[in-house]
């Protein structure tokens, strides 16, 4: 059953490489790329086989800045309350992404769930792991991404309005794409020991 | 800022073939492959990098057993009832695989959510990532898996006392691992043209 080595570890390359990449060049992603991405959010499992996702694929420049807008509007409204600590290089970061940098990404990928297909109950098992195949598949193909919710949760359904979504179609995340400004090193994660029980939780790994 | 094309194309291969394995071997998976799993899980984006996912890897017999017992009377108390049609063969898969089959995978990795470090509201979009992750990296590993979870919304919290999880960690889904008893080819997938939409709904790709 198992793969070549090399393909397992070209794979976990992939996996343990991913970054939140926020600053993005404005060039054009080709469209042969959008696809292949797209093509790995489908192959993710779903309830029921039910693949309730529908992509919305935003490059239009005016399109693409009231979604830059809406972030910027949710960021101040709520998002930036919700940092405990404004003082770190992350806070700072993602306070000039949220304002200002979003609208850079040439692409804006809008995952939906199909609420005609599966009942919004059992949805966000089924749409978040296609978001993570797109974010891995971005970064295998060297492009930058992250999954951001808060043009999700803009006031009056401003982003359902805004692409024209019907009522069955619900936005889930938006995953803007593009071009890195900048290589970033893996990432810092905890061990798997701390995090880790065996059996029953607390027991040690 | 692109990897080598084999790279890439042995990332997608994973991502292509994963399917959802229900028919497992009850013989043993090696330590290292499950810490290769989880590493891989924790390489997941979360929100504001809050890593909320803790594991409770289940391989005691009578654990898994009664986690099994959850799964079959989830099935019968209301799972069954949310299939439109018990007349397919992937019903009568999940029939056998939600009464009997579920105890013989000789691990189950039990994802759960840590209420200490992010609210329960921004919890799905960070947890089921992670979960992809996991059932990718098993299947890059000649591993079989699948999310289930019946057993999380088994009644009166049955799966947080049996693994005594404290009130802060709520389980997400359970993760079955074992060696296939046979392999899958790659899973059909509606093409993206049908499902994507460019700019805004309904206007064709």
């Amino acid at each position: 059953m198992s793969q070549p080595s090399n393909s397992n570890n070209a794979f976990f390359d992939v996996v343990c490489n991913q970054r939140a990449y926020r600053d993005l060049l404005s060039d054009p992603v080709p469209h042969e790329l959008i696809e292949k991405i797209l093509v790995a959010g489908t192959h993710a499992p779903s309830s029921k086989n039910s693949q309730p996702w529908r992509f919305v694929v935003v490059q239009e420049a005016n399109i693409r800045s009231q979604i830059a807008s809406f972030t910027r509007e949710a960021w101040e409204s709520f998002g930036r309350a919700t940092v405990e600590d404004t003082t770190t290089k992350s806070f700072r970061d993602t306070e000039i992404w949220a304002t200002e940098g979003f609208g850079n990404a040439p692409v804006i990928i809008v995952i939906c769930g199909d609420t005609s297909v599966l009942p919004m109950g059992e949805m966000d098992s089924s749409i978040y792991p296609a978001a993570q195949n797109i974010l891995l598949a971005a970064s295998a193909l060297g492009l930058g991404s992250l999954m951001a919710l808060l043009p999700v949760f803009a006031a009056d359904q401003a982003l359902s309005k805004l692409l024209k979504l019907p009522d069955h179609i619900v936005p889930m995340a938006t995953l803007p794409v593009g071009y890195p400004a900048r290589k970033l090193g893996p990432p810092a994660r905890r061990p798997i020991e701390e995090i880790t029980s065996r059996d029953q939780f607390g027991a040690a790994w």
